[in-house]
C-alpha cells in the first residue's frame, strides 16, 4: 500500500479506537516509519495488539499526561497509560528543547507502553544536531546470568549522534543474542537456531527452537550482556517510576493490566565541549571506514547506515504487508 | 606490603617524579584501590610506565589544568596532559557537585591520560547516592566489525547505581571478548586462547595466542559490540575534544607524545524522578536474585558484588606483588 494512504488508514483506525486525531497521527507516523526502515516486527504487525489493548482498557486512548518540569533541563512525565508512541513523542521533544536551551535534556517517563523503535526517537534528536541516548524496558525475554528464568526484556541500548552527513549514526541494539521473533519463525519451520543463543527449560543449551521457546534466551556476552540489560532496566524502570524487575507485561499475551513501561531520554548538544564536533565526527568515521577490511567485506558500515539504505529503498515503493496483517487491517477498519 | 605503607611509598615515588604531594596522593589511592579490588593489571604493574612517561615528558607532572564551567551542571576540563588519575579525580568531583546541586552533572575531559578503572570514579558518585556513567577511550585493541586492523580501545562501558546496601552496583565492562593481558600470558605459556575472541593477521579466526597478538581482538557480539565500542570512542573522544579514531597512543610502547585521552562523566541524582529510589532498587535486585538458578550456580550476583568481596578480602591483608613489580618499586624508589 502507498505509505501516505497507509498512514491515513492507520490514523482512521486509531481514531475509531478513541484516540485523538493528533495522537493517532503520531502513532501512524511511528508505525509506518518502522515499516520503512525494515523493522516490520515493530510496525503494522503490532497494530491489532495496540487496538486490542485499548479495547481491553489496558491502554488509555484519552490519557491525561502529566508533565512535571523539574528544572530547565529535567522533565518527568506520567503517561497515564497512554500508548507508548504518544508519551515518547512528548518526551523526546521536551528533551530536545531542554538540550537546545541548556546543553542537556533529561526526561524520565513512567506509566507508558511499548513505544516502537528506540532509534526513531534518538533520530529526532540527532536531526537537531544533538547526541541522544534512549532507554526503555520490555517484557521478560532473557535470563539474567546464572538464572533459569527470563526476566530482563530485550532492553535495547540506543545511542545516536550527528555525523556531518545526512546519514545519522544510530546504534539501536538489543542485548539479547537472538530475536524472539526469529525463534518463533524457526519453531514453525522446524529450522535449528544457532548454538549459544538459548537454553531449554532445564537450563541446557539447545538449538531446537521449540525447546528454546519453553526455555530462556541468553544475553550477549554472558555476565557483561546481563549487566547491560540490568542497567537498562534500572535506568528506564527503577529510576523513572516505571515497572521493572520482570513486571512489564507482555503486550500480546497479558491483558490483566497496563504495561507501565518506563523510558529515559538523555540528550546533549553535540558541540557543547568542542566547536567543531561535526568536523571531528566526520574525521572519526572516515578513519574507521578507511581501515583494511576482512576478506569478503566490501564496506565498513557505522550503525544506522544499513537502516538508512533500507529506508531510502522502501520510501519510493509501496509498503508490502503479509496476508495476516492485511486481514487485520481490514477487520480493524470495519 | 601493608597498604598504607605502600600508599606512602607510591606517593614518595610520584613526588620524586615531580608530582605535587596532593596529586601524588590521588594517584597512590587509585593504584592501591586497583590492587584491593583485584585488578592488578590497573595497579602497581603500571607504576613504572607512568614514571617513564613523566621522564619522557609525555605526562606533565605539574599540569595547568583548565576548568571551564559551562553551566551549573556542565564542566569542560583541559587536563594539560596530567596523569589521568588527577584529571579524572577533579572531573568526577565536579560532576558529583553539579548533580547534587542541579540533579545532573556532565563533565567532559580532554588532554588526559590513562585513568585506571572506570568503576573507581563511578563508585565515588554512587557513594553520594548518585547514578553515574563513566566513559574513557583507550589505545587500539579491537577491530571494528569487518576490519582487519585494531582501532577501538577496550573502551569500557561503566554504569553505577546505589543499591540501598553497602555494596554498590558497578558495571564496568570492556567491549572486548578477551583481555589483551590474557593473550600475552597465553603466548608466554603456550596455552590456547578460546575460539571466537581473536583473528590472526590474515583475518582468520585463531586460538594461537601468538598469532592473535599479531592479529586483532574481536568485540563482544560482533556488529553490536563494535557499535558499543564506537559509541564510547565518540562520547569520550570526539565529544570532549580528546583523541579518537585510533589516535590514542599505547602508554607502554609509544612515547612519541601524550595520549590526549578523553573522559566523560554523566552523573544523576538517583531520586530525581521518584522519592523511593532506594526502596525500588532494593526490590529490583531482590526479585532478580530470587530467580531459579542454573545447575551449579549458587547465587545470582549483580555487577560489583564480586569486586566488593575481593576488596573486603584484600583489605585485611598485605598487598602481594610479583618479583617484577617489587623490583620496579625498588628501582623507582632509589
Amino acid at each position: 500500500m502507498e505509505k501516505n494512504k497507509l498512514k491515513k488508514l492507520i490514523t482512521k483506525i486509531f481514531v475509531k479506537h478513541k484516540l485523538s486525531k493528533k495522537h493517532a497521527l503520531i502513532c501512524a507516523e511511528a508505525l509506518v516509519n518502522a515499516e520503512l526502515v525494515g523493522a516490520p516486527s515493530h510496525g503494522l504487525s503490532r497494530l491489532k495488539m495496540y487496538c486490542d489493548r485499548i479495547k481491553k482498557k489496558v491502554i488509555n486512548p484519552r490519557p491525561k499526561i502529566k508533565i512535571k518540569k523539574i528544572s530547565k533541563s529535567i522533565t518527568h512525565i506520567d503517561a497515564n497509560n497512554s500508548i507508548g508512541f504518544v508519551a515518547a513523542d512528548i518526551g523526546i521533544k521536551k528533551a530536545i528543547k531542554s538540550a537546545k536551551e541548556t546543553g542537556f535534556g533529561l526526561v524520565g517517563i513512567k506509566n507508558s507502553g511499548h513505544y516502537g523503535l528506540s532509534g526513531y526517537y534518538a533520530e529526532q534528536a540527532v536531526k537537531k544536531n544533538l547526541i541522544a541516548f534512549a532507554f526503555t524496558n520490555a517484557p521478560p525475554a532473557i535470563a539474567p546470568h546464572g538464572a533459569l528464568k527470563s526476566l530482563f526484556g530485550t532492553n535495547p541500548i540506543c545511542f545516536g549522534t550527528p555525523t556531518n552527513s545526512k546519514i545519522p549514526f544510530i546504534l539501536d541494539t538489543s542485548v539479547s543474542m537472538i530475536n524472539r521473533g526469529k525463534i518463533r519463525v524457526a519453531s514453525r519451520t522446524g529450522e535449528k537456531i544457532p548454538e549459544g543463543v538459548a537454553l531449554d527449560k532445564f537450563g541446557k543449551p539447545t538449538t531446537d527452537a521449540r525447546k528454546a521457546l519453553e526455555g530462556v534466551q541468553l544475553p550477549i556476552a554472558g555476565f557483561r550482556g546481563s549487566g547491560l540489560a540490568w542497567m537498562v532496566d534500572i535506568l528506564s524502570g527503577v529510576f523513572t517510576g516505571g515497572n521493572h524487575g520482570g513486571k512489564v507485561k507482555d503486550p500480546f499475551d497479558d491483558f490483566s493490566g497496563p504495561q507501565n513501561i518506563g523510558h529515559l531520554f538523555i540528550v546533549m548538544k553535540a558541540n557543547i565541549f568542542v566547536k567543531n564536533f561535526n568536523k571531528r565526527i566526520n574525521e572519526n568515521i572516515k578513519r574507521i571506514r578507511r581501515l583494511p577490511k576482512l576478506k569478503g567485506v566490501k564496506e565498513i558500515l557505522y550503525p544506522g547506515q544499513n537502516k538508512y539504505k533500507r529506508f531510502n529503498y522502501n520510501y519510493k515503493r509501496e509498503i508490502k504487508m503479509n496476508e495476516t496483517v492485511l486481514n487485520e487491517l481490514k477487520i480493524l477498519n470495519n
